[in-house]
């Protein structure tokens, strides 16, 4: 039995050694010619000197917090204290996501430009092959090193449990880093470039001319790679961990069957991906949706498979745990059963947020029409639309929680996690393909290609929002599972048999903890307003000083653009960072609180950040898609008022959709990951 | 002892008495001259419509409720079963709301015309008296009924404790048509005058050829006044509620003297308000706020040494309950600064509100500045300084909550409730005075009075902009208070000693109460939008079929206007009311979920509620704050691409502070009521 947990590195192996086969088939494909070299190179060398700079920040942090882990393991004492070693283990978790990051989005900003190239030289379904094989290096390295350094830590540490989820703290730190930082640079380079670039210069976006143009390419990079990569591999790697803790907490199998089975499922997912990968192709002329859609539904029915395999023949045929003080009786089946909830919650999670930012669908027809009569009646009716679709995405988790707890048990609820993330792999392939499809169409346009290009580009960057979006539904209701089952695991650490709402440190706890979402979303929104303000600033003095530069004479200075956008995201993710992660720690250590008003924090930060993130991605994906089918020509089209609204809508969504609400995933998950570390301090 | 009860009827007697001699000193101001009274009189018209039509949609709800209530009680039996009586005490808790609003209401649109008149002939500080006398009515309406109807309860069913709860249901089922009806009907109004009067045909506020500058109007009262004043109502009476049950429940005093201190605590404050209300006077000249302060300062200490008499005399020096297993022994001091703490939390939050929505401080000229960036960068700033706003809020909150806890167990927090919302006769009539003002100006205005008079009034208002801010920071406040200690109340009701966060049905009952707040919102935005659009379209009707309109040759049809916002409202009012009552006595009842999963949804509907609440209500306000700060000559002023911009911030604001944010009060408060009420199914 114990050999098969060598399964965690070589499926991780296995990944990345598809992962280079990938990187080997990209770097074969032609760049294109010396424009196209020259943009896609500024666009590489912007995004990993943000890279580079946010590692020197990372790096202090790092050893901040692996200093106060391992002190604080070595001056504890006894069989329930913290372990020194959590703190290598943690190291080793924030390495594994910084390289899958790094590896990512090196690759993404070499897949941007051979995908222009392709779609130039050999049509769509090539260039659908190179886009989506530069996402797919995202995934793999994601999963693979996600489970490789898994397999290190479990090897390196036998028999030290809590020791592990010094990993999971690695992984968010990076994510939070890598999303609020990589947000925030985002959408200062967007917003920057839009406004100074569309509005006051009447030029048309990706233009060569506009000094902001190469920071907003680096920014979906920045963004949409790898800080989407970053989350995904916390939710990845925080499931697995949750799973395992209560594996074993639970004393599921004889043999700690219970600990081998999220691992064997998320080998099988692994290979369920790779797989899936195949089915992504497209004759010329075909719908690159339904291509990826088919890989997706390919990866998923194996995955099912697989665990189908996993829970007969690793899990046992019956199993008792008592939770609550109540004895229950679960099955390997029921365990199958609350994986394959997870899984359809996922899906359904997706489709929901296609709904309700898809300009297919009533929800954005009627933001759509709202312009008609201004900004603020589009503004309202975005707003509204963003709370109103919380209510489904509630439901499916809550019946997900609820089937997955009837038939699992709490170890179910975890497992409903794993069957959730078990295809991580091609889903955060499909996530990524779209930032890089985006990335090819702005070098066509930057680099006078010829329009034709541009069509096949658009088509593949328009299946790439919808995918975003999807992508986006499935990253939060990922991180509310993860959230749930790493809470879960907390309990279980600091000896909770109980969290009581009516005790009013855990009310007060539920209150601080549904505030800090709603503070953490002003502090990131505010940090782009601020941000923003400096790249207009910049744009306008490079327009007012360089001469010739309207005229395309003169070469714009890039590098300053990306330089203030990178210098502001790392400036402004600290103090965000920094609530998130000492407040957990103060308020369990508070005399008056403790690790009930901790428990009831957790609770609440969960549930207003999960509903806050879906509000605010659903709106901002809502209003931008709505400008889209206003310019389309609906409603007058481009250059009407209902246009211009529709505009206004579509900036304040963006903040909405690609920092704050993407910001509170990982919010919610390392809150929980920070305590359950620091579970032994709050006993 | 027993006798002591008498205080409430007497105090509320007390109350009225003192509401009937305002009511003859208002009666005797001159009402003006006839355009004034002619226009007096359709504002007082169609407000009483809209009361009146609100009633027959009410008294169908009442019936059928309390018949469920009724067949419930006779149904069920045992000791613990619902008492049928409890639908009386529900029909007399809708009276006395109803009353309370109909008096208030009443008087307050006989009051506006005569402070314009007032102000005209007399002055400023007659002015402020007739409008201060007007909502002191109200306010004495509010605190009369609620203690008078109270008392009558409690002598008709004596020992029937649960049977009292009917009257606080009745109370929020008043309050939820009164605040949700109210706040569509004022908004639809309100934006439908604005939109085609201000922007499309030009003609300036309150003028009188708008064909919705009566509905306008009648929308002050009919939200402000009313809404408001249910919305207090119900607040009052549920924290009295929620205090006698603890008291009851935990057996404090070995005569009931547990039970009695609330009630004579409320006493005390009514004759605290009274006095308080006789030092709102002002030199001519001198500064209505500073009047205002005055007076609430008076009768806040004037309620404390009330308190601190009833604690030291009436309560036992020490008594000692177990809760959660744990016994603990607390002192009649401890309960007094429980109460206390209550006090200052509900002026701390008040003072918060203050400085996040008056342009004297910096959050709201930031906004201000933000506009000058456009309508895009307004929203963003104005949403994110709602979010930031509620973190003191919360930190004031959860700081009464510990302190109460601490000095006085559940008792202290149920006390606290009662201390926060002692002198609602004051508060409210300082509340109700701005609406009158406001409405004392638009009379002025339509009736052609000297520039001088609305110099006045305007200045009356301005005051009352503040006063309403403070209000609403204030009424969520204390709706927070009292949900949680009518939420200790019901979970005694239902015998849970723990509502366990770790239960996954907790998790999911969190997770649905959690996302109601939302989905409330969300609805009443869209009333608030489609009930704005029926007006638009009628305004702009008028103004094209009634020839001579705009000239000032013909009168419009007001009643047309004031028809359709009532229709409109009394329509969109429906489905959220019924998912504030229906919700929660489903997951009461559903197999699956059960009072645990009840109890977690009310704890998440508590938290997500204020949050969201306190958001909207001061981005609203806020957002109001900054576009008057930019027509009083900041950043180009009226007419300039700013103010454009705040316009538009304004406009989203008016459903965010004024339909929306309100409305949640009611829900947070209603859903806990409409559990106790009917907590006996659910044991």
């Amino acid at each position: 039995m114990e050999t098969l947990f060598f399964a965690a590195p070589v499926a991780g192996l296995i990944a990345l050694i598809f992962a280079y086969y990938l990187v080997t088939k990209i770097n074969k494909v032609d760049p294109g010619n010396e424009k196209m070299r020259e943009i896609a190179s500024a666009i590489h060398e912007g995004a990993m000197a943000f890279l580079n700079r946010e590692y020197k920040v990372l790096v202090v942090f790092i050893i901040i917090l692996a200093a106060i882990i391992a002190i604080t393991g070595f001056v504890t004492e006894g069989e329930e204290s913290m372990q020194p070693t959590t703190a290598v283990a943690f190291v080793i978790g924030a390495i594994c996501s910084i390289l899958a990051g790094n590896f990512g989005m090196r690759v993404a900003t070499k897949a941007n430009v051979r995908t222009a190239n392709a779609a130039a030289q050999k049509g769509m379904n090539k260039a659908l092959e190179v886009a989506f094989s530069g996402g797919a290096v995202m995934g793999m390295s994601v999963v693979g090193l996600g489970l490789l350094g898994l397999g290190i830590v479990i090897f390196l540490f036998p028999g030290q449990s809590s020791v592990i989820n010094g990993f999971a703290l690695g992984a968010s730190s990076v994510a939070l880093f890598g999303r609020v930082g990589g947000g925030i640079y985002t959408k200062a380079a967007d917003v920057g470039a839009d406004l100074v670039g569309k509005v006051e210069a009447g030029i048309p976006e990706d233009d060569p001319r506009n000094p902001a143009v190469i920071a907003d390419n680096v920014g979906d990079n920045v963004g949409d790679v790898a800080g989407m990569g970053s989350d995904l591999f916390e939710s990845y790697v925080g499931s697995i961990i949750a799973a395992l803790a209560l594996g074993a907490a639970l004393g599921i199998g004889s043999n700690g069957e219970g600990v081998l089975a999220p691992i064997l499922i998320a080998a099988a997912g692994i290979i369920a991906s790779i797989i899936g990968m195949f089915f992504v192709r497209t004759p010329e002329g075909g719908n690159p949706a339904k291509a990826l859609n088919t890989g997706t539904l390919v990866a998923s029915v194996l995955a099912i498979v697989g665990t189908y395999i996993v829970c007969t023949f690793v899990l046992p045929d019956t199993f008792t745990v008592t939770s609550f003080g109540v004895e229950a009786t679960y099955t390997n089946m029921g365990v199958f059963l609350a994986s394959i909830a997870g899984l359809i919650a996922g899906f359904l999670i997706g489709k929901i947020t296609e709904y309700y930012t898809s300009a297919d669908f009533q929800p954005v027809k009627d933001i759509a029409k709202s312009c008609e009569t201004g900004t603020a009646t589009n503004i309202i009716s975005g707003i509204a639309t963003g709370m109103l679709s919380t209510m489904l995405p509630i439901i499916v988790i809550a019946v997900g929680i609820l089937v997955a707890y009837y038939f699992g048990g709490l170890y179910g609820i975890a497992m409903s996690a794993i069957g959730m993330l078990s295809t991580t792999g091609i889903i955060v392939a499909v996530d990524a393909y779209g930032p890089v499809s985006d990335n090819a169409g702005g070098i066509a346009e930057m680099s006078h290609l010829d329009p034709k290009v541009r069509k096949i580009t658009d088509t593949l960057d328009s299946v790439g929002n919808t995918t975003a979006a999807i992508g986006k539904g499935f990253a939060i209701g990922s991180a509310a599972l993860t959230a749930l089952a790493l809470f879960t695991a907390f309990s279980q650490a600091v000896k909770l048999e109980a969290i009581n709402i009516l005790d009013p440190k855990v009310v007060v706890g539920l209150f601080i903890g549904g505030m800090l979402p709603f503070l953490f979303c002003a502090l990131t929104m505010n940090a782009v307003g601020r941000a923003a303000g400096h790249m207009i600033d910049e744009v306008r003095r490079q327009f007012r000083e360089i001469t010739g530069l309207m005229e395309g004479n003169a070469k714009p200075d890039y590098a300053r653009c990306v330089d203030i956008s990178t210098g502001a995201a790392l400036k402004e993710m600290i103090i965000p960072s920094l609530i998130a992660v000492v407040v957990p720690v103060t308020v369990g250590l508070l005399p008056g609180l403790g690790k009930e008003a901790l428990g009831g924090m957790l609770a609440g930060t969960l549930v207003s950040g999960f509903l806050l993130a879906i509000m605010m991605a659903n709106a901002g994906g809502a209003w931008d898609n709505a400008k889209k089918y206003i310019e389309s020509g609906h409603y007058g089209g481009k250059g009407s008022e209902a246009h211009a609204a529709a505009v206004n809508g579509d900036t304040v969504g963006d903040p909405f959709k690609d920092t704050s609400g993407p910001s509170l995933n990982i919010l919610i998950k390392l809150m929980t990951v920070i305590s359950l570390v620091f579970a032994p301090l709050f006993i």
